[in-house]
């Protein structure tokens, strides 16, 4: 098991090795072999970013019975795109944009890629998982499905800063059963494990790799559990993965 | 007016200035100061690639009123993404997966980003062009709205191949009155002039620049007029622009 974050220090943005509350900068990318550089700062005297720089971020629909609800089940993944312009850091706002009427959090488990898949088997999107990390799929209500509906989601999941993610990437958890838990000003408002995952990592990854090649640093967000709530400016979101840490956000 | 494309030649990828049949190396990319390198090739004798390689693709649906047919014509620009991993090069093929059962060609105009905008006036989306090229937003149609439709257009829009763009970038052009004109085998299947846009290139990037950052380098596909057809293996697609020229890709 390992703990990586990207971070930034004396203007110069590194990829570190976490542990403890120290973090040693690496002179290279999560994706490569890795050597340090001999530096090391404390976690509180780094700016943390996010921890990696996806060229592209699938995310997951409908992939918990306790949020599908009345909805159907999906017979295979459903699958949308949010834009790398929608990434924030950790730590820093969710800015809603002033005719998002119904902006809510979205907890979820977020798969890192490591290795360049195509028409994946089984076993080799399971081998092409590089680690897991924490995401917020901030999602407006209205333009996904209220009466301001979009065609397709590219508000609703897509504005910048919609896409939170963070802070730390681990490497060999068991991210088939995590507890995951989302507040907001420090109420438990999501509450799942990640067994309950209708599509698993290593599933999600074999189908999507039949049509879409992944390469080292994609994401995907594997959905969110449960009932969302509209997220209020002056509020403070918390995504707490077991193993993993908590992805912070204020609201503005 | 200049005319730009990126191109292969001894294993290194550069982006080049084009005049006649002629491209001259550039340094550099094509988003910061310019210069030459002194060598310069026929176009016949290098790869050409795609024209730049876009953080993101953001493309317009039902933009042409001859495209929409019996649909509501939209009050806002449409938009969705095709992830980068869909993009393919000139002359190169697109592969329809052996489940796309309704895969359709797309000839479209296609904005290419010069500047970073958000929240931008209509002044400042007119600045923002860099310049326009041709490009095909390949879309199955029986996962975008058939009996296999998807919750979004991920694979519809999105699978490998499903965007070829190119071959060449051109500035200073009146992109806002240019003949469209889509072949198969060397029929014309689509015909329209891009003046007949519901939401022209300012307009959309105005739009979207609300929600969403744009970068140098990003592409925005404008959306496709009159009617389309399936893709067969074997066929040619060509898509002609006034003034740009003949993104052409053989079919598998």
């Amino acid at each position: 098991m390992a703990k990586y974050a990207r971070f930034e220090t004396d203007d110069t943005q590194s990829y570190g090795i976490v542990t403890g509350d120290q973090i040693a900068e690496l002179q290279s990318g999560l994706f490569e072999p890795m050597e340090v550089t001999g530096r090391s700062f404390p976690l509180s005297a780094v700016k943390l970013l996010t921890p990696c720089t996806p060229s592209k971020i699938l995310a997951v629909g409908l992939n918990y019975r306790s949020h599908v609800g009345d909805r159907k089940v999906p017979e295979t993944p459903e699958i949308f795109y949010k834009p790398v312009s929608s990434l924030q850091n950790p730590d820093d706002a969710i800015v809603i944009p002033p005719d998002a009427l119904d902006a809510h959090f979205e907890g979820e488990l977020v798969a890192v890629i490591g290795k360049t898949v195509s028409k994946a088997t089984r076993e080799e999107a399971e081998a092409a998982v590089f680690g897991v990390t924490c995401g917020n799929d901030v999602s407006d209500r209205n333009w996904q499905r209220g009466a301001g509906k979009d065609l397709q989601w590219w508000r609703a999941k897509g504005c910048d800063t919609f896409g939170p993610l963070g802070p730390f990437i681990v490497t060999g958890l068991n991210y088939s059963d995590l507890a995951l838990t989302t507040r907001v000003n420090g109420q438990i408002l999501q509450e799942q494990r990640t067994s309950d995952l209708i599509f698993n990592i290593p599933e999600i990854i074999r189908y999507v790799s039949q049509y879409v090649t992944l390469v080292p640093g994609d994401v995907i967000y594997t959905g969110t559990p449960g009932n969302t709530r509209r997220l209020q400016p002056g509020g403070v979101v918390e995504v707490e993965i077991e193993g993993i840490g908590t992805l912070r956000n204020p609201v503005k």
